[in-house]
């Protein structure tokens, strides 16, 4: 059991990198490892804490993570900061436990067809993978949290409608597996506000102030949105990356995760303090116009920058 | 006075196509007469209703709209079509109501700073010009639809802050000025989902069931979930164009309107029915690609496209 309240603390909102994980999954090429510590430190200067720092999958197959190592280790090396991996299975948990990352994702799908096609397991053989990688944590004597991120949560590009009741049938049973947090991901952008509000309302009710993860991607133009929902409902987690970095496997040139310093603004708006200097961070986006300069930067706020003569930090109300 | 039920059935849902006029403000060229003939015929095909055709300004300085007539006879040619047109004194209005446009928007600020920056008047002046427009068409015996644009409605990039109090007095002097409808505009994108919501709420008890318009900007990303907001606030007017087109006068190269198609997902994904087919609109922009091959063509949905497994239009609940 790890103590999630210490990398989440209590009625503060995270908002969390993935651009270095999720973002660069599809990218035609990748940062050098100087230029990911670059990345990870420039975002922590603007004030980000919460970075997921790669995948532990074999190196020689999947080289734009070798490096995982490394970015968790630059991680650690800042004060108070968090850093998450990505393992898919009992040897990539065993690897990422040998690093400093506070915190593991592990993933099931809750459509099955998406759970086969995606890791080639039933959700029963993820499920007891899972409860595998739980027990490596605690036969290693380690706090190191390890969250299970629920794929096609919000509809699936394979088997289509996904019910609220199956989402939360594979939340328990996450839970009973051992996990200390769950995310609910919009892996292919098939969310609406309405679904996300439904089902964050629902996750509220049913978690009673443990938090989760909402991962949102803005496929269908609808992140913004669904974040706004989901914040609304009472989510305190929320994934996000630079310039929007990331694809959708099922659509090819599809925009990516929701922009990190779009949902930033839409936070501060809201009338939260996410203790982020968004400025900062729309200048960080020349990192990756130099690292990946084939890849389209997204996101809306960049181009203009927050209004110059309002307060919008109190939230316009 | 005109009756805005006709071209606003209540309880239905109206997105209007601002691009031939907003969207078309700050382009580096512009279509030509046959263009924005084959633009409008095509949104109508997808089941568009609602055209702001242009603006009635001298022709020899804004060379853009000086088709504006011929548009808006093109849009009457449809069965159950309405115009909207632009006119920013007695002069645009008296053509204006010499064409066919079944509505006519005139526009005041509701921040006097910009209200002098944008028409060289004072709020009083132009709220003055307002009721002459209105007399103009009552002497001319005509039912056209008066409409006030209420620019920096969400706050100012002059002023800062615009109270909903003052927005609230503003369109009550509309109405004391004799216009049939208002809308409120987020000129240059401030605006946050809260502060929206707000507004919306106060303007559905203040109006109580009284159509509006909301006009929205997504120069900070915000424009989509503003949308959602607004919706479920009870709003049911709203503008938006096609690809996003449109920019900001004080955000050189920031984004400009909201995206038309990618609201219409939005209202379709929240459980309402536009009547408007999504696929056919997305392969209108091919009009937009050709016409102007120099603007950037924005807008999320029409990379991926809608949800193919999904049954996304009875709204996923």
């Amino acid at each position: 059991m790890a103590d999630v309240f210490t990398a989440y603390p209590r009625n503060r909102i995270a908002i969390r990198e993935v651009g270095l994980r999720d973002g660069l999954q599809l990218t035609a090429s990748w940062p050098s490892t100087e230029q990911k510590r670059d990345w990870v430190k420039r975002d922590y200067a603007a004030g980000i804490r919460h970075f997921e720092v790669g995948s532990f999958l074999p190196a020689d197959k999947v080289p734009r993570f070798a490096d995982v190592r490394e970015v968790a280790e630059a991680v650690d090396g800042l004060g108070n900061a968090h850093g998450i991996a990505l393992a898919l299975n009992q040897r990539g948990a065993t690897d990422a436990l040998s690093t400093p990352v506070g915190e593991i994702t592990v993933v099931v799908s809750a459509s099955q067809a998406h759970n086969a096609a995606n890791v080639r397991r039933t959700q029963e053989q993820s499920l007891a993978e899972i409860a595998n990688v739980v027990n490596l944590r605690d036969t290693a004597g380690k706090r190191t949290i390890i969250n299970a991120g629920i794929a096609m949560a919000f509809g699936c590009s394979l088997s289509g409608e996904v019910p609220e009741d199956a989402v939360m049938r594979m939340v328990d049973r996450c839970f009973e597996a051992g996990v200390d947090m769950v995310g609910l991901a919009d892996t292919v952008g098939y969310a609406g506000p309405r679904q996300v509000a439904s089902l964050c309302a629902r996750m509220e009710r049913h978690l009673g102030g443990q938090p989760y993860v909402i991962h949102l991607h803005d496929t269908r133009g609808m992140g913004i949105a669904n974040a706004a929902a989901a914040l609304d409902a009472g989510c305190r987690i929320f994934d996000a990356s630079l310039a929007g970095l990331g694809g959708c496997p099922f659509a090819p040139g599809a925009t990516g995760n929701i922009v990190l310093e779009d949902l930033i603004y839409l936070a501060e708006i809201q009338g939260f303090d996410t203790g982020i200097d968004i400025e900062q961070l729309i200048a960080t986006r020349q990192i990756l116009a130099e690292a990946l300069p084939d890849e389209t930067l997204c996101g809306t706020l960049a181009k203009a920058g927050p209004p110059q003569t309002l307060n919008w930090r109190a939230g316009a109300a």
